[in-house]
């Protein structure tokens, strides 16, 4: 017979209710069994695996935001601008290519404003599709607004061709088409006769998600300069990656105005906090001292593409601040290995390559010798 | 014959597009022909139609506010910690009832919380409930979630008992329930047994919307006291009414651990800036000077019903910072005629009726001058 104390350290005394389980709510179905979206957040010296800017914001920048903030403070008692009309002006100019406030939508990161998209042009009864691999979170975008997903397949070397992509949409005729350029994770800017075959046969909207479009390789095009005549494109941007402001959450896009008024149908009201659109202002107004860091970043991501070619790897072409590079085996057990040399890059779930951010040129160091060590 | 100089001032050229209206892209049917909500954001000099705290932010908290920004600046390149984990800690502290880290969640706003519950327990082929007239938001959250709508009847004084509760409920058998307590716009709040009695009898999650808890008449029981062993109760509360951090958006819900958890499979990544978790953490932090105007607002909120009943007019009890008062005829008239002695109200579209919110004691003599002027 057991004496009660013999209970096991840590064990629930017997009138300790059982804890609930996920599995015991009515969750959808669809959800069941599914962990939440995230790279791990570990504690290493040397972390490439978010695409991150590597540059913390200069001084001066610093300053700027602190000041616009703090004229903030004092009427956080009252609601933002719904509209955030401000701060889309700024956007607009920044974009260029003759926007205007009508043409520019913000919100809490690119995830909200692609949320936002499927809500007003996706949903119940509707079609996203994406061609894979790409930005992991649309399939689960499309999953959290109730709109069927197709995985639409690239070329064995991750390139995406006008026939391809055509005969894909023409197949699913889906009610949102996602185009990643630069894509991710492979790190390359798409054939602007892409966008423009695909607009041309796709039934409903096309999204180019634009997150890494200011690394791009020289002579690269954006999907911006195809908006006017076409309402039925949008380009998405992010403030996240070249503005090094990710802990800001800014994304926006640009599209014709009946998009903007199609997306407020559905935004929730005040979405844009009043810290986040006078931060994003400042920032912006500071955009040659934050886009700065760009061209180094361009160069590290040149010399790791070149060092691990030499090597013998096979590394895509990158228009972005990452690379997609093969490590020749499984690549958790190198995913593994680089972090036991305190570098943590990105297992993406493709089987054989890993994608690294590129950063400072320390960081790039520290990665290519770990790469080295591991042979 | 009319030459090309007499097109009137303004029109468009002969070669101009011709512009795409909202109707012209393939959004979804159910979003035809809807206008964006809100209320009319005008420049008033007493603008009582948000329920917004009229008392600006104090100047200590202004500066702990401003610390707390500005040691997050530099550091604004990395993405903020997905889970707000030190933000939602200090949340649970301040509810108190036992509460921990893992029993609260934030979001921008008790907006995204509830979008946020609706993507885990709504969604399509799924119903939600409210007993109308309630809280706006809560049919817009279901249509831009792919969540059907039932509103549910209260009765003629807009009370809702327990009979009538359960009857409905058990009518349709919604899988979220909304109640709110003290209610928008009627300003009452609930008796707690209506609270227990739809979670006996409701098939899936109870959301108690709490937004306006904080200036609830002495006695009223919140029901954060019924979530021990009740894993299908949510409380949702927001920073933006008590607080005066409207323009912070700050919306949190507290329920078990396990609710927790399934919106976590529903939220966007990194949904919460730095800025925002630092923002909140100062002001909660400041609470005491932060919740010091509850007092003084609930003096105002109950000089307004006692004023307007000693002059003959219907008014709803009030736990919140706002009154639902009859105006005894057509209540945009009577928006209007007070709109035109600089007194912005809100018209929430119920016969007869308007809602002001309670706010210094000055903006109470301006309402009160102006009602008996209109009289």
């Amino acid at each position: 017979m057991t004496a009660p104390d013999d209970l096991p350290v840590g064990a629930a005394p017997a009138d300790a209710p059982t804890p609930v389980s996920l599995d015991d709510l009515p969750i959808r179905d669809d959800l069941r069994g599914l962990s939440p979206y995230g790279a791990p957040q570990l504690d290493v010296a040397v972390r490439l695996n978010t695409n991150e800017n590597s540059y913390p914001v200069p001084e001066p920048v610093v300053e700027a935001i602190g000041k616009a903030l703090a004229a903030e403070l004092r009427d956080l008692n009252r609601y933002p601008d719904r509209d955030a009309v401000a701060l889309r002006a700024d956007l607009a100019g920044y974009l260029g290519h003759g926007l205007t406030v009508d043409g520019v939508w913000a919100a809490n990161g690119s995830n909200e404003i692609q949320q936002q998209l499927l809500q007003a042009f996706g949903g119940p009864g509707r079609l996203a599709l994406g061609f894979t691999p790409a930005y992991s979170m649309h399939p689960l975008l499309a999953l959290g607004t109730g709109t069927a997903w197709q995985p639409a397949r690239r070329g064995a070397d991750f390139g995406l061709t006008v026939d391809d992509a055509v005969a894909q949409v023409r197949e699913h005729r889906p009610d949102v088409v996602f185009l990643c350029s630069p894509n991710n994770p492979t790190g390359t800017a798409l054939d602007p006769e892409v966008v423009a075959a695909v607009l041309d046969v796709a039934p409903g909207m096309v999204v180019v998600d634009e997150a890494y479009a200011e690394f791009a390789r020289p002579g690269t095009v954006s999907a911006l300069a195809v908006l006017p005549g076409h309402p039925r494109l949008v380009v998405t941007r992010t403030m996240s990656k070249a503005f090094g402001f990710a802990g800001g959450r800014l994304g926006y896009l640009a599209a014709d105005p009946a998009v903007v008024a199609a997306v407020q149908l559905v935004r929730l009201p005040y979405h844009l906090s009043a810290l986040t659109q006078a931060a994003a202002r400042a920032a912006l107004a500071h955009r040659d001292a934050l886009l700065g860091t760009v061209a180094a970043i361009m160069a590290q991501r040149d010399r790791i593409v070149a060092t691990l070619r030499d090597r013998g790897l096979r590394v895509a072409d990158s228009d972005a601040n990452f690379v997609l590079f093969e490590v020749g085996g499984d690549q958790s057990v190198a995913w593994r290995a680089l972090l036991d040399r305190g570098v943590l890059v990105r297992d993406v779930g493709l089987a054989g390559w890993l994608r690294v951010t590129a950063g400072t040129p320390a960081e790039t160091d520290a990665f290519l010798a770990a790469m080295e060590d591991i042979g």
